[in-house]
């Protein structure tokens, strides 16, 4: 079963990297860009085959190792 | 109007991040952990508020800047 784990910084933390991006973007000729958020995407293949139960298995990923809690926000979903 | 772009390595190319999080978390002790995939997700607040050119827009800046298409590919979306 194909899992999404969704990392994004919480809202009102700096994000440096979208900072740049836009600026960037900018600076390439596009207008109209307001803010700018860069976060990552972990795309997992689980043997699981129950999907509340590889959902639960990617949150404590997510807890344990791919998101930090005290800056990032993580979303899971199946794909 | 808010896009958001995925970009994700090709299919077959090689993706040390995401093999890096898969021993990880072997490591943490999870199991049945098949292919792992890291990729990058870079939302955008466009000033655009007629979709189809929002969603156009997104796209040549992917092409441009957010996605490196020789081994990478992007899928732009509204949220």
């Amino acid at each position: 079963m194909k899992i999404r784990v969704d990392v994004m910084l919480k809202n009102g933390v700096l994000d440096p990297q979208g900072k740049a991006i836009g600026h960037a973007l900018g600076n390439l000729g596009f207008s109209g860009i307001g803010d700018v958020r860069a976060g990552k995407v972990i795309e997992l293949d689980l043997a699981e085959t129950d999907s509340a139960k590889a959902i639960e298995a990617a949150k404590q990923m997510a807890e344990k190792l791919l998101a930090n809690l005290v800056i990032e926000d993580f979303k899971v979903s199946v794909i």
